[in-house]
């Protein structure tokens, strides 16, 4: 198991970057027909999600939730990014998504997100399959 | 792998609902012996969760601080439901919950629970197995 | 699928724990070759994550804003714990990590933690392997 890997350069420090088609391609790259696949990161400072990709307004009303959702505390790490990896784990680096008959099967407003957290940088992203290239026993 | 959908029509915009046993009637029904099944949603205002299912103050306790940790920045989305998306993208869509010979495997003060977070609406709730009728191997 | 179960005994009330060693172990026990484990705990106030595992000063920072993330709500669950429990449901009783080769496969900085928001307690720490001791088919 592989898996395949895609590269997204961000462009700002909170970056809530939709990679549905990018995941997508990498399904058809790796042959899934049904099962799920596993998209994460190998980041400490970014994020997975699965959430909605209709409305731009969405995703900028996100970033700016998430900018405000880490508490007042005081931070020691030296590199001042604490609050990006507070996010970074409680959310969590890797979101679950079905696949059917080759195809992500998300809801109908459902896309997956690379969430950047401590931006901008280039970023890793892992799509590994849990199913096959048939249907799997049930 | 189809998997099993089950329907739930809540009841208050943001409510904490036990699902614990649609998803064994559905584990029972696909014949899931060992392995993991995938409860999700395909929804962007709402999410899953596993946790405390003893004390019904615990839901409570928890729908309330649902409601309030979502940060007061402003939010552009003409729909007005935000927070929602916000809190379905924090918390996630899915969880994965362990099965063995048959039955749920949680903890003993763990139930599996469908978190409305724009309601009330009809929800779906999908469980998919990546176990097997049989024993997995090691 | 029995998995590997190791306890961990925690010291403080809020305790961001290493076990990266620990799921490692596990994995070389179970002889999982390529695939996923699902690290998780079958406790409803402790959580389980994937996060930076360098810098110390990360592990306290993280552990403060923890503790401030609770919004300050009326808590009627008589045991005094539900921002335990809401910190669990939130951020999640399980998190997947990749195995290559017999190794988890996570990125440089990233280790696996298991977050003590109810402690001390003695807490299970369960590894359950998705994968084979063979390469998985694509």
């Amino acid at each position: 198991m592989s898996g395949e890997t895609f590269v997204v350069a961000t462009s700002r420090a909170l970056e809530r970057r939709d990679v549905t088609a990018e995941v997508q391609k990498a399904v058809g790259s790796m042959g899934v027909k049904n099962g799920f696949v596993v998209v994460s990161v190998p980041h400490t400072t970014a994020a997975v999600t699965v959430g909605e990709n209709w409305d731009p307004d969405v995703g900028t009303d996100i970033e700016r939730a998430l900018a405000e959702w880490v508490p007042m505390v005081r931070f020691d790490h030296g590199e001042g990014n604490s609050s990006a990896h507070f996010l970074s784990e409680a959310i969590g680096h890797s979101r679950m998504v079905k696949v059917e008959k080759g195809k992500l099967r998300l809801g109908r407003w459902q896309g997956v997100f690379l969430l950047e957290l401590d931006g901008p940088r280039e970023r890793h992203v892992l799509v590994d399959s849990l199913g096959t290239g048939e249907a799997l026993p049930r």
